[in-house]
């Protein structure tokens, strides 16, 4: 009896070891975040002339450093779910970059992604580097509302496209790995 | 007996759950903060002359898009328990906005809540964007300081007062849903 | 018998229990941080002429507001493990900070230390108020990548050298009390 007893409580201590650690761990594996977006970021710049189609502007000039270093942009930049320009944004992108490089171009970003559809209404804040060179950067996603609430994660960048000084596009992919119900 | 063992394991494991449930749902209810402040955020646009009592100044100048697009603004504005200009501050926030829309006011933040009272000492940081024309805008707290070692949550803006282009005031309603203990 | 179940049912409690704690309260003394890191942040501001030793340059004036209110400075600053310049950098710091106080220096950063040696590959995201009369300053990590997966703490900064407007030097205390192994 007394056997008995102390295998149950065995079992019942593995069992509970197991459910905490595992509702603890859910944060904890990069390719398991608790809700994934990948979405596409179109950044028209102001040219001087293009105020229709414009999304963003300079607000500070290149300095002598060399690579757009010094240069920010503000942005409120639509948010698509193809690569498709024209196609109807699910989300805006509202903040800023600005280039921070001598020898390439670098960028650093800062920004709130605000959702308003069907599928999600609420924001995610994002912050972090952009090395353009490197093929992929992971910024940080620091917190979130409404649908988000207190979300965070990692956000993927990619560059999509590039067209001289007035066009990109960056796919960023959206992983969150602390996901609440509210 | 084994009944009886079997009854007090279920009994055991289901308080354990509901303890660790409980413990680790501590963070996932908007309506239930660990923390709530409830301060007012008193901006005075630097207009050129008004050097006493101005409390930001403008960085950057608007873009042609519109809606002062482009905008920057830094401060270090008073934060009051009421709406009074004139109320000893409680707390001073440190920081930036900008404007980033062309066919409304739309801003984003990113600043730090400094707490050097008898009741708090420590800082609160907080970014997100604030689009004015809602009647309500959640920005997140991203981290904390000092009392407020660690802690996140979400800032409530809504517009108390609009005076022109050189004041207004923010109620800001501060929500903490992690706290720690130091 | 049944004394004896009780018992083991007590015990396996208290142990559960204190062991769901312990995991949990991992991350709430400022002092046992679950990583530390201090290094060493050099900052070369451009004086109009110093084109290959500036790492970081003014993008807006000063205000008439004095102490250098209203200035921002983008940076992309090497870091190193002693307090000297010419160390090899073991990680970068890309941002910016700007002064925001009237009657004293005082700075506001955000900003992203990168780190590509043999020892760490990832980003920490950083933001906070620093006022320059503390001793010391105490800022947020809001985020991490790579190594540093979803990584959150403090980052102390003590200021270890000011030489005139063109060079200080902060010590960085990084303590993190969120890490995930990947």
């Amino acid at each position: 009896m007394i056997q008995f007893v102390k295998k149950s409580c065995y079992i019942l201590l593995f069992i509970l070891t197991i459910s905490c650690v595992s509702i603890l761990s859910k944060t904890l594996k990069p390719d398991e975040p608790c809700k994934r977006i990948i979405l596409y970021y179109h950044d028209i710049l102001f040219n001087g002339t293009d105020l229709a189609n414009a999304t963003s502007a300079k607000v500070t000039n290149d300095t002598q450093l060399g690579s757009h270093f010094g240069m920010m942009v503000i942005f409120d930049d639509p948010m698509t779910e193809d690569g498709h320009l024209l196609s109807p944004p699910v989300a805006r992108a509202q903040g800023f970059y600005f280039y921070d490089k001598k020898d390439t171009f670098n960028a650093w970003f800062a920004y709130t992604l605000i959702f308003n559809s069907s599928e999600y209404k609420g924001t995610l804040n994002i912050m972090g580097a952009d090395p353009l060179p490197e093929k992929t950067r992971d910024l940080s996603v620091v917190g979130g509302t409404g649908d988000f609430f207190m979300a965070r994660g990692i956000v993927t960048f990619r560059t999509d496209d590039f067209q001289g000084d007035f066009y990109f596009r960056l796919q960023m992919d959206i992983k969150l790995y602390e996901c609440y119900k509210t």
